[in-house]
């Protein structure tokens, strides 16, 4: 291991914490209210950069895979545990392990709350919480490399281990110019639901932070029913659509700008993606016809829900914990599964499904005949071994991971249905899950301990597993010798 | 496919059972009950055996890995239609889907019911329910190899198919013969079982029930509050421990006795099993203890409850659906791993869980390497690429099964709690699950439409998944070239 880059690199990310932090800072500013909680963290988030800087600045060496997989989880953690610091300090969240779950949450772009109330949060606590979304949608590795000079060796390893997903996109050559496009993209659509919702008759302030929570599939909201408090099928249509474009790989909107043509959008997972979201959109309305006035009201509630739980945002119009069976058990589906890979949603990621499913069907005709040696393809492209082994693998982790968090929340005594969605929801960074954490309950029922294992699990989920395990695999933190 | 070679298998299928028939024939002649719903089942048994047998007198040809397949899921199914006539005709249970469904599960040695009382059962129609656990405890096909003149060539297929796991043993060349002794070892298990609750005060008959019932891993008691009916420490501890040794790998009896030598049992998959089970037993007692009276009793409890659970036994001495989170959920997770491979037992075995864990820690350390070919052992000896990317298939093909099942079932409009645990109790053949269909609870509570479902899901865990799946591959069913 490379200590020294290690720290470089840290020290750059600190550093733009401390930038990104003037955005809350301003917006208290602005309200009149004080400005002390962000003050302070900025400090302590300068003076950790510049011993980090010091004791990095004479890195040299590349940053290999390594290097790569362990820097990208460490700045999540170190992030999250400065950017928890303005809940202390303000008293919206007086307990640390709260205000770190809190963070973890936002930048995770999970969206799992501890808060009862939010509507009685100064706006620039409220403003923060839900900027961490942004900060956290497209990555904040990725986002030092749209803005600092990192030149493109130095990048590839990072990128990999932050923009994961089963298949590598075409997109890896020119990693500095792919960063920047991607956050422009990102930028760009936030915009545009921004402008949108003040045509709904939001204010900027509320306007803004929903745009924030939406595109970044997040999921805090401002007001304490969420989306359902702004009381209009305008608004909620607005932020649905969204939710739902922000689960599209957004390597298919580069490619459909770049060539200037729709035919940017033919993926089978796009294909597989849709057809799954229309399938339970319907059959959730018809399920919840009779309860909220018909099929078509039905529509309503069910689009919004399964947009916000397919693509791991977690903002609610209705309480999905009160609707029937096939509906409960459809939308924890939905949350295991996620959005598309390389999309601002979380979830396994619909391309690991059809991978898993095609080879799984292949396994059972190979039981025919031995010998053969099937082809997979996904968009036309061979899957190699490689990509399958990798995948159905993912998923084990995935659920021994699931499994060990589940055994280990059950010691805090709560019942079967709210320990195992918690697991779920924070693995797959959606926010509610069921029963005493679901669209009306939150967190806080959970025990310190139990909030930093759903914290780890929050993190576990947004880089995909690998680079936080990473941190304890064997061997890692061994030096690299010169 | 070739079809007649497949009916000349099912016609002599059908001859077995119908001398198996004549044991509870036998039972209720002398304890002076009706005969009358034996004979009339025997009759159609030998009615159907002789029109198979015509059609397919003039078989010819090997079998394949197809016709292994097709026939070995075939046999189970035609076994359950008619194994569930007596039960009509003697009115014990009058609708045919409920008798299906309790004979599909005391075949497949689930144990999940859909009486809620058992006590008032005629004897033979008792013994038939037991006797149903023996009979597919150690496999019909494999019975059929042990007892009629099959040659080896034709036997290797249908072994593979019906008696699976992720690594195939060392006893593949002489199967006729291995099928004899696997056959003797579980007779004889079943014998020493049923001579030591004998000193525990039970009748003949109950005794030889319970051991059928135990051995075999199925679960059918014939007390209406299961083994704690007979409220005796020493028929709880025997019966415990024979549900134990039930569920290790019959290959290791086998080694141990021929080699003579307790180094037969050194084997990875033992050793993790035991540990689990160690692991499960001693927490479950602490999370218990104060329940039951101290840590002791509690371990009596526990110890029953893990040996039945993962086994897939199903026996019951407590109420666990109201124990604690930590145990409620332990056992879920038991029930999904299982008993290892080779055993009695069902589940996804321990073998499956040992190679996934292996791979799927190796894939995490191969994203620093990616071009390194990390070598995974068992028991010392290599596991190739087909074995692991078979034992994840399977996961996925189990994980895929269970949620289109949950999803169908949901639509019965129960509590997620009841629908995910019958799912899983059936998949993995163990015969309770939680809430509704907990320890005191039965299957009684679904429709018909779910209780085929949940016979289709003990079939595809009983066969472990493959030769059912097959049934439903495209060309499976095309006619093979002369």
């Amino acid at each position: 291991m490379n200590y020294r880059l290690l720290m470089k690199i840290l020290s750059r990310i600190l550093l733009i914490e401390a930038g990104l932090l003037m955005a809350p800072f301003l917006t208290a500013a602005l309200y009149g209210e004080s400005v002390l909680p962000f003050f302070w963290t900025v400090l302590a988030v300068l003076a950790a950069a510049g011993a980090l800087w010091l004791a990095g600045r004479n890195a040299d060496g590349e940053i290999h895979a390594r290097e790569g997989f362990v820097s990208v989880a460490l700045s999540w953690i170190v992030m999250s545990l400065f950017g928890a610091l303005p809940f202390v300090f303000s008293g919206a969240i007086p307990n640390y392990i709260d205000a770190l779950f809190e963070t973890v949450s936002g930048l995770t772009t999970t969206g799992a709350s501890v808060l009862p109330e939010v509507e009685n949060l100064p706006r620039g606590i409220l403003f923060w919480r839900s900027f961490s979304h942004f900060i956290g949608g497209m990555g904040v590795l990725v986002f030092m490399m749209a803005v600092l000079p990192v030149d493109d060796a130095h990048s590839m390893h990072l990128m990999r281990a932050e923009v994961p997903g089963p298949v590598k996109g075409k997109l890896v050559p020119r990693m500095r110019e792919t960063a920047r496009i991607l956050y422009l993209i990102y930028i760009g659509m936030t915009f545009i639901e921004f402008i949108l919702l003040l045509f709904g008759g939001l204010t900027v302030f509320e306007a803004l932070l929903t745009a924030f929570g939406t595109t970044a599939t997040g999921g805090f909201g401002i007001r304490n029913a969420s989306i359902a408090g702004f009381d209009s099928l305008y608004v909620e249509m607005v932020v649905a659509a969204f939710m739902f474009l922000a689960g599209v790989n957004f390597n298919l909107y580069y490619i459909a700008i770049l060539k200037r043509s729709l035919k940017g959008f033919r993926s089978e997972e796009l294909g597989w993606y849709v057809g799954i979201v229309v399938f339970a959109t319907v059959t959730i309305a018809v399920d919840i016809s009779s309860r909220c006035g018909g099929f078509v009201s039905g529509l309503r509630y069910s689009f919004f829900q399964v947009a916000s739980v397919v693509t791991s945002t977690g903002y609610g119009t209705a309480d999905f914990n009160l609707w029937p069976a096939w509906s409960r058990t459809l939308l924890v589906l939905l949350m295991i599964m996620g959005a598309c890979a390389g999309s601002t949603g979380g979830g396994t990621k619909v391309a690991r499904l059809v991978i898993a499913v095609k080879s799984s069907l292949g396994e059972v005709r190979r039981q025919l005949f031995p010998r053969s040696v099937p082809r997979y393809t996904l968009d036309g492209e061979r899957l190699d071994g490689a990509v399958i082994r990798n995948t159905l693998a993912y998923y084990s982790l995935y659920a021994l991971i699931a499994v060990a968090s589940c055994l280990l929340l059950s010691l805090d005594g709560l019942d079967l249905e709210t320990t195992v969605t918690s697991v779920i929801s924070c693995l797959s960074n959606i926010g509610p899950g069921l029963n005493l954490v679901g669209p009306t309950g939150n967190y806080a029922v959970w025990s310190g301990g139990a909030k930093l294992l759903l914290s780890l699990c929050m993190l576990l989920g947004r880089l995909e597993i690998f680079p936080v395990a990473m941190l304890f695999a064997p061997g890692v933190w061994v030096g690299r010798k010169k």
